[in-house]
């Protein structure tokens, strides 16, 4: 399940590093050429992959095909493949949304909106696969939504997330952006336990030392996308995030 | 733009009926066929379809090209093609998001998820294209989350929407569950003139004569799936509805 998962990748590689696949320009067979070199170069220093759905998408015929080829070469290399694709519907909708990332895709967990509410979360967890349910985005304007009454919203959802990580032990986390220490510690409280997937460090000026120092949380993805995917060297870009991330590993 | 489109689409059909496209089950070619019939059947009787990227998405290898043919057959018919996708995501992935749904599928709209703020929903509009802002889910679970606050976060996701409009006139509508009478007349009030996609009749059980005598909309798409799609006869199931929900076009 994620959370043994999660914690027995870190142990194996000694980092909390997920690399974002963002491939936002190219033709497909560019495209394709440098997903597989960013994994090949960086798998020694990184636990998780992160594809974001939209980038292939966006490439059209054959963007799908090739999500599914990354994610098994991230099979390939021994590690986690985490769909980003932020999927926010209900009922049968989000039971075809599974299917998608599960069987066609085959990712290990998948990131989901939680607008609709527990309707829009719980269709990944009945077909066995695992999400990390956006909580808390690392983007300001999100605060006009997700800070809005009281107890803010984004408390309501992380109470929600850890009622179905009761009715589904392991299957359940959460994203929480780098970018809000003092929210993710009330979060970290209100939702005990659940692994997070922290996005927002490099390019979007989150502060690892001040979110740890908040947050003492370690079953931790740290999220790198562009300060890896487009480093002249991203195995090297790789190794040095892992060692400014550090291990976790308690 | 999308208001003029609608409203131009609805005097030329006299319909307000939207056919929502889950094709649900079937092997990739049997779909292909089943689409086309559906699509060439009840395009007399409806003024817009809506695919649902879902079920298009869980066919595998060629299931996005479908879909891509499915919103060319719409255009073919002379209607307009709303992808539904609920996308939720910020900067530079929903414009790939944005890219996918306006220039590899060429839809006329797309509906999105606003849970991280306006930043979601802006890469959309820059683009040129046109949005449905999912503001009030028609699943009863999505009060937990959309009636959060004082006043409640529906309306907070209103007043974003109709700030957007401001700056991007006629590209931002709403979705708006039938199911909710009440709070979609609030909402009503709150981000007048902006065009409705309305799910949640038929199966879901929304009461459309309440529903209409609540919000006094007239620019509104209202949306049948299962209710035409499945039908033994979808052409003879699409008149019925338009006969049913009136062709508005005060």
């Amino acid at each position: 399940m994620l959370r043994d998962q999660i914690i027995g990748a870190q142990r194996a590689t000694g980092s909390r590093v997920c690399v974002g696949l963002d491939p936002h320009s190219g033709a497909p067979g560019e495209v394709r050429a440098k997903l597989q070199r960013v994994i090949k170069e960086t798998a020694a220093h990184a636990c998780a992959y992160k594809p974001n759905s939209a980038f292939f998408e966006a490439l059209g015929a054959g963007g799908m095909d090739l999500l599914a080829e990354a994610i098994a070469w991230v099979h390939d290399a021994g590690r986690l493949a985490i769909l980003d694709a932020k999927r926010g519907d209900i009922a049968s909708t989000a039971e075809a949304y599974a299917r998608a990332a599960f069987d066609v895709l085959s990712a290990d967990a998948i990131t989901v909106v939680p607008y609709m509410g527990e309707d829009a979360i719980r269709p990944f967890l009945m077909h066995g696969g695992a999400v990390f349910v956006v909580a808390l985005p690392s983007n300001p304007a999100a605060a006009r939504i997700v800070e809005h009454g009281t107890p803010p919203l984004f408390l309501r959802v992380g109470e929600l997330a850890a009622e179905l990580a009761t009715e589904f032990p392991g299957q359940v986390g959460l994203v929480v952006g780098a970018t809000r220490p003092e929210e993710a510690a009330i979060l970290h409280e209100a939702a005990p336990g659940l692994p997070w997937l922290v996005p927002g460090l490099g390019a979007q000026g989150g502060d690892l030392v001040a979110f740890e120092r908040a947050t003492h949380h370690d079953v931790v993805l740290y999220n790198v996308s562009r300060g890896i995917f487009d480093a002249p060297s991203p195995g090297e870009a790789a190794r040095e995030w892992k060692q400014r991330i550090g291990g976790g590993g308690k």
